[in-house]
């Protein structure tokens, strides 16, 4: 990777690249000639959001057909030894959901659930804005990898789906709760489940824990749900990072 | 703190109170008369910012002037064992910093020190508008401490000055780095230092190794000042936390 660095500092994302040669999609191609200046025989870097990291050369600047071809594929290496989905109920203020998928993307995430409540005060999302966000972070964090975000999902058909990975549920309800670093077993998969701005209600609560989902808090503080959402997220990769 | 829960979702900030009957300013009349339609009798809560919790009623719901008066004097629960202080470059984008100062405020931070850099792309703000970011932030998740805003410091005056708490600086530079969870020991007050989005100059990494900072990484992701601050904020809390 090293080695990439310097021209890793111009990455692009192109689904399903596979090498060889390749024409940047007009907002890619002016991004690339316009804005970073790139001219014939200078590197770029294209990851396919799959780990696959692949440095190209500018065969031909054009600002709206820019000719590209790939001179060596890697590996990108932010590749982690546990996966981490975190369910969470997208914010009236769509703003601060938005900033919750910038900020876990940056962290390192695998998969986004936004969650449909009882007390969501949220019933719609647009994915293609989101989805814009997440790989504009990608980008902007050098990831390879892009986290998968899915579609808005009531909380009770999310609960009941068979899964492998542990489950947790932070919750501000009655009930005893243990934190999330002590439940949590670094390099188990993980997928964690936020509330909506009124917290879950008694019944997806008690739904949650029929199907093996742990209550956990997450510290001493009241959290607004983007910020549960990230410090869950980091908790994580911290609990994970200490056992090395 | 239990018995103060209901009434404490009506949390009041009025510096230096101490007890007794009280007329609430004409903003927070309104806010408490108007918005939360509090009537003669019913409870709300008051802070002073410095971990003084007060439960009140009001005595004349007035929505320019309203009248209290303090029933009980307590103190909050949000009191920590270590001293958290963050010395930060503001972004460009005033909003990713004031972003910062919402999370690191929710979290649970001492200070804030805002750095100027040789890097720096910001080197104006307006600490109004962020104290009242601050004071929102602390009102929402229920603490009775109010982190201190300092002023914008040039980063060597902040590097030489003499301190007793343990310091770090998280660069992107050249050198040795280590994880900032295993050079923090728990229980210590910590400053920590987050540079621009161009990073800290050589000059100034070698400033802060001068003056005994230790060089840390907040883990493997490329993290922008803000996500930086607010990871090395969570961090400090989480090592605390684990050795509990």
């Amino acid at each position: 990777m090293a080695r990439l660095l310097p021209t890793f500092m111009y990455l692009f994302y192109v689904p399903r690249f596979d090498g060889g040669d390749y024409l940047l999609p007009e907002e890619e191609s002016r991004h690339c000639v316009k804005v970073l200046r790139l001219a014939a025989g200078d590197c770029l870097s294209i990851t396919d959001g799959r780990g696959g990291l692949f440095l190209c050369r500018v065969v031909r600047a054009d600002a709206k057909r820019c000719e590209i071809t790939c001179v060596e594929r890697t590996k990108g290496d932010d590749r982690r030894a546990f996966g981490l989905h975190v369910a969470v109920a997208p914010t009236k203020n769509i703003e601060r959901f938005e900033w919750f998928l910038e900020k876990c993307t940056e962290v390192g995430i695998d998969e986004v659930t936004p969650l449909l409540c009882d007390r969501s005060e949220r019933r719609i999302i647009h994915p293609d804005r989101l989805e814009k966000i997440i790989v504009a972070a990608m980008k902007q964090s050098l990831k390879t990898y892009l986290p998968a975000l899915h579609p808005l999902t009531p909380v009770r058909e999310f609960l009941r789906r068979p899964r492998e990975s542990s489950g947790f549920i932070a919750h501000c309800g009655e009930g005893e709760r243990q934190p999330l670093h002590r439940l949590y077993s670094p390099g188990r998969d993980a997928v964690i489940l936020i509330g909506p701005e009124g917290d879950f209600s008694p019944d997806e609560i008690r739904l949650a824990a029929d199907n093996g989902f742990l209550p956990v808090s997450l510290g001493q503080s009241r959290l607004r749900t983007e910020t549960a959402g990230i410090v869950a997220c980091h908790t994580i990769h911290l609990v994970n990072a200490m056992e090395r």
